[in-house]
Formats: structure tokens, sequence, C-alpha cells
């Protein structure tokens, strides 16, 4: 018997390189008797066929934990879902380790047989809600576990626009745009850009300037009780973004509000699982030069 | 009498704050005896005629200097046309000191009045030349004083792309683009993203990473008869951008070259200009924090 | 009557320019009936003797406020004494407003009179408490507000040590060091070298290595209950330094402990006190360039 | 018979690992007929006794090619001597292949064989001289291959200085110090401070502050014509250090010149040897994250 009697299974959406560890994954939960749900997506390239199809948009409903087989990007999209339902996730990567895909394909049976054993490290992780106002209406409005990034389009020119936290005025500034990124996603494009590494633990989100004109411009880290408001004051073409997966084109005068979202995320990490060690693989910081 | 027989007035396309500079400076070029031709935008400020019109295009061509009254974005559209035509040119800024113009609105009848006794420096700054080829054909190509910016369209996710310098391979990265610098560039975009300051003499240009995902991946200088190959590997959206004026869109596989453009751009300095004192300026390293 | 009976006031060792202000202050908190206590140093330049005068070391005893005149180095002497005693500072800046220090010596009067009568706003800052290891044995302990800083000496060659986070090892890497910041040390020292701005109000520190060898390595910002355990693996002359004012030197294998110290700093602002716009005035954000 | 009749071979100073390599490298010069001169500290590591041996400041008279063996701070060490007297440089590294010293010890039959017969690429890299000046007298002068570094001492406050170059000023900065560095000292510790990678054929030299307080205070690349002075404005226990090697103690008042050297070292590199892939093995760039 399990903890987790009925699990949504979640591949990534173009299926490449996925049907096998999708088959060694559904035998292994067939033979300790849990229950498998898919969306028609992965069930399509299952051989196993599941207990259950479920629409996307609902399958972690009654379902007690989400299986993500494939890299962080299929991650992100369930981790969205999950939150909502409360379903803690665990990622297994097809490919290189991820930042949040920790279970490496081969290591199915073993590693994903000690986090189904109640062998494992329970993390929450915080999101985002952002929602764009324009003369006082909401737009747009969702969640992201990585970032909401603001930036110009393929015109070629900055954009200018103005940062509030809690109603106190930041800055104005010209860049390529803003980062409001989470602990989570700070290692992903934030730190491409320039931004600190922030634990997961912390509760805290970073605004992290992408290209500013001002030299002196840098990544501030803030409290999670913040509100942000991003207003665009000049620029064409400027855009928001959720964990790349989700956007809004803005109108000078728009208004990205931004704030930690009530829902979290629950990760599972195999036994074992160290944070800092899977900083230094994915960075290299254990080879020598 | 004077060197400078024919001059070229160009106003910045917009128009604001242009009529009483152009007054000022009409004036004191009909008082010392020269030729003034204008752009029909540009005359239709004024309100003292110019001694003839001619199109943007061919407004260069058989004048002895240009005299640009507007911002850098202003000098950089000019310049492609003093290039061609081997016409110098000189800068007057109607509100901050720029980068490329030099001359504050308020000191034209004293500045710009020595210039045109000969009382100045005279400088060469190199341009690029960037093509588009697409299996085998030239699908565009301009030239730039700044720079060419490959980068990434609104859809938010990195481009990846591969650099060859003289059919020499230096790498493929992941990254929101790539910006190739000339020196006199390296104090514009280049500079916000990280690239270092080229002294305008260096004959060299600069390959500066946007938010390269390799974190070790840094800004490059080469010698200035390198030919710079950047083959688009996977991307949607992507555009690549000369001075922010002239752009071209990219499809996979595309192979963007640039290198060092035969014509030279020739700026004339007042008497006492400093390019280290304008730096200072315009980056405020004078100011005590 | 007031709240503060008895105020402890604290000039800058150096003295400069320190007996008008001074005097204004004095006189101010002679009119509204405090009691003034000042060490001999600060005495000596006085034109107005205080009630009475302690060793620097026993200032902060039996006091209800400390008024610290100078700049944030003198603050920062003064908040390890102050933070013993729980007793709150609030700093008068001599010169240029101070990252910490945000009355200026012109505003004695009124600002400082306000925060005396109960307009200001009251902020703890956290401290770091740092001892060095040696064989087993405790070789030196020290708190700051800043900063702890491990460095290099003259000799010109890179360090070697590796970094522990609650016994979970983090990275070894050469570099010219590693600075453990709080967030009120995030605008000092750290930022130099490419740390993020931490908000005052963040259960955080910092760790941001200097000019490491690894390119990839980055600032990692990590909770307050850390202990940061720092070996020095190589590398002669190398010297621990806390806010630039206590200092120790290290030996191969001598172990760094630092983690967060059990008093905290309170700081007093005046009313309108802006963190924010604070950073923008000494970073000079919001210059146009 | 060889263009290289008598070949100077210098191994690392500590000599780990050193005796091996040496062995294979004699045989293979003694087959081919070169006469070897080695320094006694060599020699005494050595299994094969040289044909002379000289001191090491003089090793380089007479010689046509020297053999480094060690890494690339055994080869900086003998760049001086060879760039005297116009020999040519190859080096053997005996771990991971350097910056520098790019034939492994595994390949010296093999690479080392081709070189000798006039398969190589050859390069001539620019070298720095510096001099401290002190009340008009100097009061120490070196040369380096990689840089010329001005950094505080070990007291943890930041030094002040002003730099000009050509007798035009520059900036006046506090930082932690300055390195002036060439192509070749591009990828050592400038790089790890933030400077641009310049390639070594570009007449260049770069200003690279460290950690300077001023945020928009960036690297500045100059032409190889210029005359770099360094004032020390303020700062105790200042020091001048080139390439890890030699090194001065500074004095406020003290004036540091730097500028291009009249010698030039000659590096010899295996054929097929690629400066970019190097960058790419040294720097990881071809490794996927």
């Amino acid at each position: 018997m399990t903890a987790y009697k009925s699990i949504a299974v979640l591949g990534k959406p173009d299926g490449t390189h996925l049907a096998d560890p999708l088959n060694t994954l559904v035998l292994l939960l067939r033979k300790r008797g849990h229950r498998v749900v898919m969306d028609s997506g992965t069930a399509g390239i299952s051989s196993n066929a599941p207990d259950s199809v479920a629409p996307l948009a609902s399958i972690c409903t009654g379902v007690d934990l989400v299986v993500v087989v494939g890299g962080d990007g299929t991650l992100l999209a369930a981790a969205r879902l999950a939150a909502q339902n409360r379903v803690p996730l665990v990622g297994i990567n097809l490919g290189r380790l991820g930042f949040l895909t920790d279970i490496s394909a081969d290591a199915i049976d073993t590693m994903l047989g000690s986090v189904l054993d109640g062998k494992c490290a329970t993390e929450e992780r915080l999101m985002l809600h952002a929602s764009i106002q324009r003369a006082g209406r909401t737009m747009f409005e969702s969640v992201a576990l990585n970032d909401v990034v603001l930036s110009r389009g393929a015109l070629g020119s900055m954009i200018e626009f103005s940062v509030e936290v809690n109603r106190e005025f930041v800055y104005s500034v010209r860049a390529d745009g803003l980062i409001v990124a989470t602990p989570t996603g700070s290692t992903a494009y934030a730190l491409s850009v320039g931004g600190p590494i922030l634990h997961p633990r912390l509760p805290v989100i970073a605004l992290v300037p992408i290209s500013p004109h001002t030299l002196s411009n840098r990544p501030v880290v803030i409290p999670n009780d913040s509100e942000v408001e991003v207003k665009l004051i000049r620029g064409l073409n400027a855009r928001v973004n959720l964990d790349v997966q989700a956007y809004f084109d803005l109108q000078p005068e728009d208004m990205l509000v931004v704030k930690v979202h009530r829902d979290k995320v629950t990760l599972l990490h195999p036994e074992g699982y160290s944070y800092f060690a899977m900083l230094r693989t994915k960075l290299h910081w254990n080879e020598l030069t």
C-alpha cells in the first residue's frame, strides 16, 4: 500500500524519447498498486494504457502525486496545475539533470521507488501571481514558478518603465526589461542576466533588470509580502512572459502587478538530494580549469 | 573664406526643440558665407530657408561637411550617408551631451565657429557591414556605426546560434542574442550588457553575448580584419538590427556575416575635446558616492 | 519630557568638521532636557561639556539612545556597542548622506528633533558573528553589521577555500576572497564585487565570492539560520576582516565560522525616510544619462 | 638537421611530476641532435644530464628555443628571459592544458617533434613594462607578459588612485585595485574581475578596475602606444605585482607607469592550434548545461 493512491503522469509535450521511460514508470506504478492517470498526449505515447485519461487542465484533480517526465519546462507547466490542487510533484529528467527534475530516467526504479516509499524530502516553492491593469481593468492574470519577465519586443530599442514596491517608488529605468524572479527562477533566466542565486527556502523575490542603461542599476531582493508594480512608460512591443509559457502584450501606461501567489508548489526530492550539489553539477563549479 | 563651402544641416526627425538652435546655426553659417543644404524635414522647421533642399538619401553628395542637430540617434542615421561620400560630421546636441554629439546647443556660435575655422580634432571611426545569407543568397545588407545586434523576438525563449571568426569556430551558445559592436558602439547598447569600453582609435570589434546561458561566456574583442559569421541554429522571431535603424528577420539556418566596412566615418570634435572627459560625464565617474 | 532620557553622543574618531554640528546637537539635547554622555574623544572636541564622560567600551550602558555624528564607518563601530545593550542608534552625517547615517548635519534641529519626539521609523538590522577555529580552538571572535570578509593578502596570488552551509558542501573555489554580507552590508563592499542589493528587512545573508577563478561562481543568498563554514585550503597571508574594523590573520586549515548574531542593531530613521530613495541618491539611479 | 640547434629546457620550480616528461623530452631532443641546456634546478631532476648547465638569468643567451615544462606560471617566468634574447618559447603542460602551455606531456614525441620540424604557428605576444616613480626617481622596474596589478594590501580598506593615459585624465576611483592587462593576461586574473577577452593579435592593453566603488566604472581597452600613469592617492599597504612574480610596495603619491615593452614574446604553437578551441576547453563553453 502507499500514500499516493492515484498518480498523474505527465510527459513532455513533444514526446521525444518518452516511450521507454514511460514504460518503465508505468510498470513500476502498476506493480506497486498505484492508480495511473494520464493526459491524452502522454497516453498516446505510452505502450501501457493508464487507468484513466483526463484533460490536462483537470488532471491534478483527485490525484495524490504528479510525476512529470521531461525537462524543467514540463515541470513548470505542471506546477501551476499541481499547486492549485495542492498535489506534490516529482520530476524525472530524460536528458541531463535539470534544476527541478532531479531523478534521471535511468533511476526510475530505485530513486522514484524510494520516493514513493516516503523516503524523500518535501520542499515548498513559492510562486508568483501577475496581472496586467489597463485603465483600472484587469486585462490578464496568470501564475509562474520561475519568473515574470517584462521585455522589449523585436524593435530593438529599449523600453522605459518605473517600478514601485508596496507603493514606494524604487526607480525608473530604460532597459531591455525586468525579471521578477522567485528563488526557483533565480537559477533560470535571471542568472543569465546577472541575478543572484536565491536559496529555495527564502521568503523573497528578486527584481533583476535586463541590460539596464543605468550602469549602477543592480538586482534588488525584496520580501515575499511585496506588491511590485511596474508601469510601462515608453516602448512599443513590450511583452510580459510567465515561465515562457503564457504572455500578454503591453501598451504604454499598462501596469504589471506581481506578488507572491497564495498557492505554493510542493516538490519531492529523492533521499540524498542536495541543492548545492545540484548547483555544482549544473554550473560546473566542481570542474578544475 | 572657409574650407567647408557647402554644408548639409540635418535636424532630428521629430523636430522637437529644433527651431531655435536651427535658427542660430543657419545665421552663423550664413554670416560666415557657407552654402546651406537641408533635407525637406529640417527645412520645414527652419525659419531661415536653406540655399537648397535635397532628398535625404543624396544630401551628402557635393557637400563638404554635415552638421547634425539632435542626438546620437540622429548622428547615427547621418553617418552612413556621410561615410559613403567621405564627408565629415559634427554633432550639436539639443539636450544632454551625447557620446557622439559633443557641441551643446548653447555653444553653437563659439564652439561650432571654432570647428569651422579648423580648430578641431578629426577622428575616424570604423563602421560595420552586415549581410544576411540564406541558402547562398544575400537577402539583406546594410552598415552600422554602433552595432549589429542579433536578438530574440518577443516569444521569450532564448535563441541558439554559432559564431565563427575567419572560418574558425568560436562557440555555440543559447542566449538572448549577440552584439557585434564597433569601438563607437562599445559605449552604447554593448555597455549595458557588460561589454568593455573600447577606445575609438582601436582597430577592433567586440562580440558581446546578450544574457548567455553559459555563464562563462564573455565578451571577446577581435581584430578589424575579422569576418564574423553567426549562424542561427534555433529560434523563432530572431531579428538583426543595425544601429536600431534597419533590421531584418531571420529564419533558422540563416547566416549573418559582419565585417568592418570599407568606409569610415569622420567626426570633428571641438578643440579641447577629451574622450575620457566625455566618458566621465556620461557615466558619472566623477561623482562621489 | 522624552522617551530618551540619557543619550550617548559619539563623534567620528578623527574629529574633522565635528565641532560645529556637535555644538548644534548638544544645544538641542540640552534644551530638550536629555542627559548627554560622551566618550573622551568626542568630549574633547565639544565646546559644550557633556553631563558625563564614559569609556567608549561602556558608553552604551545605561543610555537610551546613541547619536552618531560622522559617517557610515562611525556608525558601524558604534553599532556593536549599541546592539549589545539593545540601545537604538540614529546617525548624523557630516558630508554626503550615507547608507546608514541619514540625517544631514544641516537638519539636526528639525529632523533629529522629530526623531526625539518619536516621529521616526524603527528598523532592526541583523548582524553577523564570526569566529576562527584552529585545531578545535577558538582563536578569535567578533561581530559585524556589514560584512565578514575573507581576502588574500598582498602576495598577489589567489587563495583557495571551501564553503559549507549547515554542514552541506557548497563549493571549493580559488578566488581573491569571500564576503559574507548582511542585508546592511549588501550595499557596501559586496555591491562593488557584484553582489545583489538585499532589502534590510530580509532574514538572509549573502555569500559573495571576490574575483572567483570559476567564472560561473555567483553570489548565493541563504537563510538567516545558516551556519557558514569557510575553510582555508591554500593561501598565505589570508585575512578575515569585520566591517574593516577588526581582523585576524589565517593559516591554512583554519576555519572561519559565520552565523547571524543573537543581537540586532536598531536604527531610527527620520519621518519620510525611504530605503529606495536613499539607494537612488547614493547609486545615482535618478540621473539621466 | 634542425633550425633549433641549441635548446634551453626549463622545468617548473617545484619539480613535481617533472622527472618523467623531462626524460621523454631529453631523449627526443638528443635523438634529433639538438644541444640541450638546463638551469641547475631542472638539471637536478633530469635523469639525463644536459649538454650544459647555465644560470637561470642567462639561460636564454645563445639558445635558439626555450622549451618550458610546467604550467602557465613557469612559462610566464621564462617569457621575460626569452623575450630579452628574442628566443621563441614552446610550453609543455604537466597537468591540464594551460592558456599558454599547449602541448600535453603525453604528446611530447608527436606534437613537439612536429614543432621542431617547423610545423608550427608562430605568434608574437606583447609585454608590459612597469616602473614606479617616487619624487622623480625610478624606484623599481620590471616587465610582465600577463598583467601589472595594483592592489590593496591586507588592511581591508579600498585604495584610491587616479589614472591618466598619455597625460589625459581618465578617472579617479576608490577600488581594491587596477589590472593593466595584455591580451595574453586578459584570460588570466583580469577575466575573473570582469575584463573582456582580447584576441592575442590585438595591439591593445586593458585597464580593468578591481571592485570599483563607482559601479559605472568599467574595463577600458586602449591602444598599445598608451602610457598609463596610475597615481596612488590614498591607501596603505598598496602593492604592485607583475605576473605574480615580482612586486613593489607603494607609498601614497607614488606613480606607477605602464607601457608596452619594446620586446615581445614569441610563442610556438603546434599545428592545428586554435585560440578559440583553447578558450572553449578552458572556459567550458562547449558543455551543455
